[in-house]
C-alpha cells in the first residue's frame, strides 16, 4: 500500500461517522471511544474541514447532538447530515405522507409531515420497536398500496452497544423487500445523494474529501463509490474480517479516530 | 393452455397444502374453507393417493391436526409432512445444538433435542415470538459462532388469516440473513430434500404426483421444480397479480380446493 503521505494528499474536508467512531451507543446514553473527544477538538482547531455524517436514526438531531456534548464532544447540530430531515425533504418534495415505523426519539423529526392516510411507509432504526406487530402493520400499508414506496433510513446491518452487537435498520429493511417484493429506497449512507448532501454542506468536492468509519460497507464503499477516499476505525463494529472484505478495501486501517487524527494533521492537504 | 384431461393425465398422488387451502387461520383457530372439507373426504375416497404437505412452523403436528380434524378434516398425523420433524432428523444427524427462535406451540417438536451451548439457529414462524429482542438474541448467537448456520423452516413471504394477511418466516430468514451475511438453509417447500420426503412418504414419483397450494412461489413454482405439476387454488395468499407471476405458471389455477378435486376426479389416472 501507498505511504500515508500519498494516500491523504490533498484531503481537504473531513466526513466523519458518530456512533463507533465517536462514542459506543448503550446504558445512559453510552461512551465516548478513548481519544475520540480529542482528536475531534484537534481536528476542527486545523485547517481541514470537518462534518459529521451519521446514519443515527433513533434519536432526532437536537437530542445526539445533546448526547455528544455531555460525552465532552464539540458539536452543534448545523454540523450534522442525519437521514430523518433528509427524507422529510425527500417526502415533501415528492408529496408523500408516510407510516412511520421509527423509534419514538425521532418521531420529533416528523412532525411537519403529514401522516395521515399514508401512501408510504418510512423505517428507520425503532429498536425494540420493530415487534411482529408494527412490522406487520408497516406490510400490510404496503401491500394495500398499488406502488408501494418504502424508505430506509440507512441500510445497517448492526452497530454495537457497550452491551454488545445490535440489528440495525437494514435486516428490517430487507425483511419487508422480501415480503412484499420491493426495493426500498435507502435515505443516508451509502447512498450517493447523502454523501452529496454532506459534502455540499462542507463545500468539498467528493475528490478533497475522506469519510472515517467503523462500517467497511455503509462507510468506507458508500464513499468510496462517490468518488471519495475513507479509512476504517478498529472500533464500534469494526471486525478483523473487515480488513480482508471480498469486495471492499479501504484507503488505511486505524486503530481509532485519535490515530486517523494524527495522520490527517501530519499528511493532509499537502 | 391444452385440456386438463391432458394436464392432469397420470396423476396418481396429491400433495395438499394446508393453510390457505384447507382452512385460514385465524381467531379461535380459523375457519375452514368453502368445500374444502368436502373436497378432501371424496379425495381419500378415490384412487388418488393423497398426502398433507405443510409449511406450517407454529403448531406441532399434533396439534395442528387436532384442529383440522375439530374443522371436519379427516386428517392424521401420520398423513402430514411438516419442516420441524424435518428439521429435528437434520439437526440429529449432523450432531447439531439449535438456538430455537420459534413459536410455544411448535416447541415440543423439538423436546428430544439437544439445545445446550448452541452452534446453530433453527427460526420458524414465531408470530409474535418475533421480538426485536428475540431476533437479537438470534443474531448474536449466530455472529459468535466460526460457522454460523441458519435453518429457516419454511421461507414464505406471508400468509392469510381470517383478519388480513401476516408476515411469515421468510422476511425474518431474510433479515438474519442479511445481518449476518450468510445463506440459511430451508427445512421445507420449497427445498427439493422436502418435497422428496413427501413423494416418499406418499409412495408416488415426481412426474406421477401434483400439488396444490395458494403459494405460487413456495407451493407451485417449488413442485415444478422437483418435477411434479402444481394448481394454484384463489384462496388463501393467493392474489390476482399470481396469474403473471414473472417467474412461475402454474399447470392451473382454480378458484378452490373443491374445483380442483372436480378436476382431478374426472381426469386424473387416466
Amino acid at each position: 500500500m501507498a505511504a500515508w503521505g500519498e494516500r491523504l494528499a490533498g484531503v481537504r474536508g473531513v466526513l466523519l461517522d458518530i456512533s463507533g467512531v465517536l462514542y459506543d451507543g448503550g446504558e445512559g446514553g453510552g461512551a465516548a471511544i478513548a481519544g475520540s473527544v480529542e482528536a475531534v477538538a484537534r481536528l476542527k482547531r486545523s485547517r481541514l474541514k470537518v462534518r459529521f455524517c451519521t446514519n443515527e436514526s433513533q434519536k432526532s438531531r437536537a437530542d445526539l447532538v445533546g448526547l455528544l456534548r455531555r460525552l465532552g464532544f464539540d458539536v452543534s447540530e448545523g454540523e450534522v447530515t442525519a437521514p430523518a430531515p433528509a427524507a422529510c425533504l425527500i417526502l415533501k418534495q415528492r408529496g408523500l405522507r408516510p407510516h412511520l415505523l421509527v423509534h419514538d426519539g425521532v418521531r420529533s423529526e416528523f412532525d411537519q409531515i403529514d401522516t395521515s392516510n399514508p401512501n408510504c411507509v418510512v423505517i428507520a432504526d425503532a429498536g425494540e420497536g420493530f415487534s411482529y406487530q408494527n412490522m406487520n402493520k408497516a406490510f400490510q400499508v404496503l401491500m394495500e398500496l398499488e406502488n408501494p414506496v418504502l424508505f430506509s433510513l440507512g441500510k445497517g446491518r448492526y452497530y454495537k452497544e457497550t452491551s454488545g452487537l445490535m440489528l440495525d435498520v437494514g435486516p428490517y429493511m430487507k425483511a419487508l423487500e422480501y415480503a412484499c417484493g420491493i426495493e426500498a429506497e435507502v435515505v443516508g449512507k451509502p447512498s450517493p445523494e447523502f454523501f452529496k448532501s454532506a459534502l455540499q454542506e462542507m463545500g468539498v468536492e467528493a475528490h478533497e474529501a475522506i469519510m472515517i468509519g467503523d462500517d467497511i460497507v455503509g462507510d468506507v464503499g458508500g464513499a468510496q463509490r462517490y468518488g471519495m477516499r475513507a479509512l476504517q476505525v478498529r472500533t464500534g463494529k469494526f471486525r478483523p474480517s473487515d480488513e480482508h472484505h471480498p469486495e471492499v478495501k479501504a484507503d488505511g486501517y486505524v486503530d481509532n479516530l485519535a490515530e486517523a487524527v494524527d495522520l490527517l494533521l501530519q499528511h493532509a492537504d499537502k
